[in-house]
């Protein structure tokens, strides 16, 4: 039995600005995403090694807003933020606003194996990348059309958190029971002040836990922080003994909601049982189990 | 009724280190923390307005690890941590790594007024408080000789978990019935690679929510941030009505120490039921109630 699941971000598409060429795209990339993850999982390999992968393949696709074709800071440059946690151990490795590393949710990975750490920052977490041979690449490698353009329209709207949101992540399920997560972000358009969002926060964005399950959100990233959303769900259920679905439910539906946060989430527990649940209009998501069930959706 | 609660950091005095006169210092250091923010509540101040106060004496008082007197990197800078949350309005803010700000506690209570953000970080944390009129100190005000010897030490033993932690908050339920919580951290010394710690994480070292309580942890931040120990008691009260107590021993004595780290916690409920947890051998601590009843104490 093994599940994955994976998301390319909330609320960040809506119904009339989606072309049939667009939704083409999304589709293409989520199922290269889920794809990378899922054939990890097939031929026994690790939950954290599948989100890993999944998530990498989104970083590199110029489409989603992380890793080449991440969001812009008020600066015009690239700057990153990404988790990874695994469930048996508790182990967790994130960065926040990370340049020119070309996979962030690599790097976050080498602080979760190799340091005692969990978070490190900025050019900090750049130069561990640098000592532990975490490929970077040039501004422009980063930087796309589509991302600049956003930038621009965040200017003039001067509302940095309603334009260009978006996130990627992945949870899984793997065949020896383990669960883990991995989300990895380039924030908010024409972000400014070295703001760091959610995706990094161990309980905020990300938390995983084989209690219970796995979690990794996406959209306004203050409320999910202020909500402390990833770990809520798991706490409803191993504390409450809610179902992943109304965990998930409540925690999206209810709570970020009445703070004011358009957000969704993916949720997977031990059973390989799936949710993804948003308060919005659209969350590229996609998931498969080992029997080949699945789906791929945007709205 | 009103109660406030103080900690200067768990696990960093021993027994057979603790002299007399080191002993009258931080009783005194205490002292003076809990009164600023006591007079604020005895006045009918917010209680975000005391944990600010009280967290503020101990960053301007050179015994503690936050603001002057903090813990060197392996660079010899002070690089600085804080948090502060509203239990009504769940409003946060928070700042990592930043360097030369007098008091980190008041550039992330300007983060929890003035922005749409919940946690800024290192020169874009800096910006941000130069725009808004934070005072900024010279490198030699933080600079403390005992501060420098433990740096020394931290180097020749390479192992810069076991030396020099620390950290300092303050929890208060003021009269309007409104609980917050404040944390401040000059992080562990001989700190590499833009580590951050537990103090700024939401739900990790820091979490205040009227449903229940407001909790500021200390110790080993990583053990605590993968434990997200502060939402967690928030979560066994609520969730699974438990007592603050018996949350607060569960997170501390179990979950956080069965994870290998050491630490320890302050919290208080909504009728102002004080808790002053830890898994080693000390922790820095005082609280008054409106009726003058507490303690202050080391071992």
């Amino acid at each position: 039995m093994f599940t994955i699941a994976i998301h390319g971000g909330a609320c960040s598409v809506t119904r009339s600005e989606l072309t049939e060429e667009k939704e083409k795209q999304y589709r293409e990339g989520l199922e290269e995403a889920l794809t990378a993850g899922y054939n990890v999982l097939a031929r026994g390999g690790s939950a954290l090694d599948a989100v890993e992968q999944a998530v990498k393949s989104m970083e590199d696709n110029p489409l989603f807003n992380a890793g080449r074709g991440a969001n812009l800071t008020s600066e015009e440059k690239v700057e990153m933020d990404a988790a990874i946690m695994c469930g048996k151990t508790l182990k967790a490795g994130a960065v926040a606003n990370v340049r020119n590393i070309r996979n962030p949710i690599a790097l976050a990975r080498a602080i979760l194996e190799k340091t005692e750490n969990v978070l490190l920052d900025k050019d900090g977490a750049m130069a561990f990348a640098r000592d532990h041979g975490i490929p970077f690449e040039p501004d422009e490698y980063f930087v796309t059309e589509h991302r600049f353009q956003m930038l621009q329209e965040a200017k003039e709207e001067e509302e940095s958190n309603n334009v260009g949101k978006g996130t990627v992540g992945a949870v899984a399920l793997d065949q020896e029971g383990n669960l883990a997560v991995a989300t990895s972000t380039g924030g908010i358009a024409n972000k400014k002040y070295g703001r760091v969002g959610d995706s990094p926060i161990i309980g905020g964005g990300t938390y995983a836990n084989n209690r219970a399950c796995a979690i990794s959100c996406t959209g306004d990233g203050e409320y999910i922080m202020r909500a402390v959303a990833a770990h809520d769900v798991f706490c409803l259920m191993d504390y409450k003994g809610l179902s992943l679905r109304e965990a998930c439910e409540i925690v999206m539906k209810e709570k970020v909601k009445e703070l004011g946060g358009g957000a969704g989430l993916i949720a997977i527990d031990r059973s390989g049982q799936v949710e993804l649940v948003f308060n919005c209009e659209s969350m590229l998501r996609a998931w498969r189990n080992e029997r080949g069930e699945g789906e791929i959706a945007i709205l």
